[in-house]
C-alpha cells in the first residue's frame, strides 16, 4: 500500500471531497498498485481508472479492460476489479485449477464484462458508494465526454478536478514509498558503477550505455532514461550515446534513471578518465559545494525556492560567478519530477517525508558538462541521502 | 524523412487544411524526426509541437524546450527549431567549436528563447506561414487553454481537430518507415531466438525475459513490452515473468515488442520445451491455420473486418470450434496499434503499403496460451512478411 492515508484524508477534507478517481498511470498505481500497460503505452487513449472513497482509501476499485484482468490481480490486497470489453479466455476441462487460475476464471470468464469504459466507471462509482457524493476526478486522463455523462446518470454526483490534489497528496511519501525509492536508487547506483567499471581506453559511449541498461535489467529494473556521454559530447547531454571512443582526459557523465517497483530514480555523477584539467576539477568542486549548501538548507519548514537561492548563490561563491539555472531540483516519486520544484516561485513549504532530488549541473559548450545529482528524504534536520556512492569527482582512468 | 507526402496532401486537401500541428510523441516524430523525451515521459503535461504547411511537409518547424535543443538538432535535415524556457548553457573561452557545438551555441545560447510554449507555438505558426490559414491541430496533446489563445492572436486562423487525420495519413507507410519496421522486427526476432536459446531445465521465466531484453539493448533497441511466460502461467500473459523454473513439457510463450529507430515491433511465438501434448499441438495448428488463411485474405482492396471474419472462421474450422476473439490484428508503426484494426466493424479498405500484425491467440486457463503473431506489408497479392523466423511450434526441449 502506497497511499499516505492521513494526508489524503486531510487534503480531501479541505477540498470537501468524499472520494477520488485516478485516471493516469501514476495515480492509478498509487491508489491500487495496478501498473497499467495500457495507460503507459496509450496515455491519450486508454481509459483505466482507480476509485476510492475517503473511508476506503486502501480498498479501492480498479476499472480495467478484460485483457488486463491478469495484471489487475496483482494489485494490492483488497482491491476490487471491474472490467470491460471483450477478451476471450477459455477454461481447460478436467484440470484442477490453482487458486489464481480459479480467480481469473471467476473474474474474467464467469462474469459478464461491462460493455465499455463509461459503463464500468459508473459501476465503479456505485461499488465505491460515491454516486451521490463529491468526487475529485483527475481530469488529465479521462475522455472529455465522460464527466457530463456521469453527471447525467448520477444527478447528485458532484465532480471536481483533482489532478493537482493527487500531486499534493503524493508529495509526502509513506515508508513503503521511501523503501521503493531507495531500491530504485540502489539499483541505479550499482548500474552506474558497473558501467563506469567498463571505462578503458577505446570503449565507446554506446557500449557503456548498454552496459548500464543491462545492469538495470539484471536487477529487475526498467531503463527510463540513459544520458551517458563522454568528453565534450557531454554538452549534448540528452542525445543518444554513440560510437565515440573514450580517451584519456575525458570526463564520463551520467544523468540516468530507471523504474523499479513502480518508482523512479534520477541520479547524476561525473567521473574523470585520467586528468580532465584543473579548471574542470575546480568547477566540479563549485557545483558540489552548491549541492552541499543546498543539502544543508533542506529541512522541514523551509520553502522550496529558498533552497534554490541558497544553492545557486553557493555555486557562484564557490567559483562559477555567472552560474544560472532554471531549477536545482525536484520531487521524486512514481514519476520523475513530482512537485515541488526547487525553483524560483515555488513556495511549497518542505515537509518531513518528501523525497527530492537536488542538482546544480553546469553545461559548457566546447568542454562539456559537469553534474552531481542526489536523492534525499526531507527530515527536521539534515536530509537523509538515499544515494550512497561517492559524490566526489572520482578518477577512473 | 518519414511522411507520406502525397497521401498527406491528398487527405489535407479533402479536409481543406493548409497545415498540420503535431502535439503527441508519435506525430511530432513522424513530422520532424524529433524523439521528444518530454512527450514520452510527461504525455499529459509536455508542450512540444511539430508544424508543417502543406507545401513544406518535409521542412517542418519543431517547438521544444531550450533543454531539448540538443535532441532537436538530431531531427531530419531542414527542420527549423524554435525553443522556449530557461536552460542555461555556457561557452568555453579559447576553444575552437566543432560545427555541432557552434550550432548549439547559435540556437540555445546566442538566441533569446521564447518565454513559454504558447508564445513559441505562435512563432512556429508565423515561421510556417500558417497564421491566416486553416490548420489541422492534433487535439490530443495540446493544453486546452491554447487553441482559444491562438484564435485570439490570429483572427484569420481556423483550427480543426486532426488527431484522426494524422492517424489516417500514417496508416500507409513510406519506404523509410517499412525499412525501420523491418529493422524493429529483425532485432526482436534475434532477441527471441537468444532468449529461447537459454531454454534448459530449471532456467526461470525471469531469466529468459532478462535475456530477451538484454539482447534488444545489445542491438540498440529499447524493450517496450516483454510478455514471456512458461507452462500454465502463459494464461496470465501480461503479468511480469517470475521465478518459476522451466520443466519438460512446458510451452514457452512470447508476445514481445521493442522500439527501434522510432518504430515498434510486436511478435508472438510459442515454443515447446519437450512434449507439450497432442491437444496443445493440435490447437496450435488451428491458430496457425487461421493466421495462414488470414494472410491469404489480406490484400489491397479488402476490408479489415473481412480479414477478421476469415481468420476466426478458419481457426474454428481447423479445430477450435468455439474460438472467439475481439480482434485478430492491428496496424503497426511508430506506436503499437496504429489503425486499422482487424476487427468487426472496421471497414477500412486495406491499401498497399499498410503494415499490419495478424494474431489469433488462444488463452486457456488451466493449460495456458498458444500464440503466433506476424508483421506484414499489404500488397496487391500475398502480403510481404517482415517476420522471418519459423511460425511452426518448434521443439526446443
Amino acid at each position: 500500500m502506497l497511499v499516505n492515508v492521513e494526508r489524503a484524508r486531510r487534503l480531501m477534507d479541505e477540498s470537501g471531497l468524499d472520494g477520488l478517481v485516478a485516471t493516469t498511470a501514476s495515480n492509478v498505481f498509487y491508489l491500487s498498485g495496478l501498473w497499467s500497460h495500457s495507460l503507459i503505452m496509450f496515455p491519450q487513449e486508454a481509459q483505466i481508472f482507480g476509485l476510492a472513497s475517503r473511508e476506503n482509501l486502501l480498498q479501492p476499485v480498479v476499472v480495467v479492460t478484460t485483457g488486463e484482468v491478469d495484471t489487475a490481480m496483482e494489485c494490492f490486497p483488497g482491491v476490487r476489479i471491474i472490467n470491460y470489453g471483450p477478451f476471450h479466455r477459455y477454461v481447460a476441462e478436467g484440470v484442477e485449477l490453482t487458486p489464481p487460475e480459479a480467480r481469473l476464471k471467476e473474474l474474467a470468464v464467469d462474469r459478464e464484462p461491462k460493455s465499455e469504459p463509461l459503463e464500468a466507471l459508473m459501476a465503479g462509482l456505485e461499488e465505491s458508494g460515491l454516486t451521490d457524493k463529491t468526487i475529485g476526478l483527475d481530469e488529465k486522463g479521462i475522455a472529455p465526454a465522460y464527466p457530463p455523462e456521469l453527471e447525467k446518470r448520477f444527478p447528485r454526483l458532484v465532480i471536481k478536478p483533482a489532478a493537482s490534489l493527487f500531486t499534493r497528496i503524493r508529495m509526502v511519501k509513506t515508508e513503503e514509498e521511501i523503501k521503493r525509492l531507495r531500491g530504485a536508487v540502489q539499483v541505479t547506483e550499482k548500474a552506474i558503477l558497473e558501467a563506469v567499471g567498463m571505462a578503458t581506453e577505446g570503449v565507446t559511449e554506446g557500449e557503456m550505455a548498454k552496459g548500464f541498461e543491462k545492469a538495470l535489467i539484471d536487477q529487475g529494473a526498467e531503463p527510463l532514461f540513459t544520458c551517458l556521454r563522454i568528453g565534450r559530447l557531454t554538452a549534448f547531454g540528452q542525445c543518444r550515446a554513440g560510437d565515440t571512443p573514450l580517451r584519456k582526459g575525458d570526463r564520463i557523465w551520467f544523468d540516468v534513471g530507471c523504474r523499479y517497483q513502480g518508482y523512479s530514480s534520477d541520479i547524476a555523477r561525473t567521473f574523470a578518465f585520467g586528468d580532465i584539467g584543473e579548471r574542470a576539477r575546480r568547477f566540479y568542486q563549485a557545483i558540489l559545494e552548491g549541492e552541499e549548501r543546498g543539502l544543508e538548507a533542506i529541512k522541514a519548514g523551509v520553502k522550496a525556492e529558498e533552497v534554490f537561492r541558497v544553492t545557486v548563490d553557493a555555486v557562484r561563491n564557490a567559483g562559477i560567478p555567472n552560474f544560472r539555472r532554471g531549477m536545482v531540483g525536484h520531487g521524486m516519486g512514481i514519476w520523475l519530477y513530482d512537485p515541488p520544484m526547487l525553483a524560483p516561485g515555488d513556495e511549497t513549504v518542505l515537509e518531513e517525508g518528501m523525497v527530492l532530488d537536488i542538482e546544480p549541473p553546469y553545461y559548457e559548450i566546447g568542454t562539456g558538462a559537469l553534474a552531481v545529482e542526489d536523492t534525499l528524504v526531507v527530515t527536521k534536520g539534515r536530509p537523509e541521502l538515499l544515494t550512497t556512492i561517492s559524490r566526489n569527482l572520482e578518477d577512473v582512468g
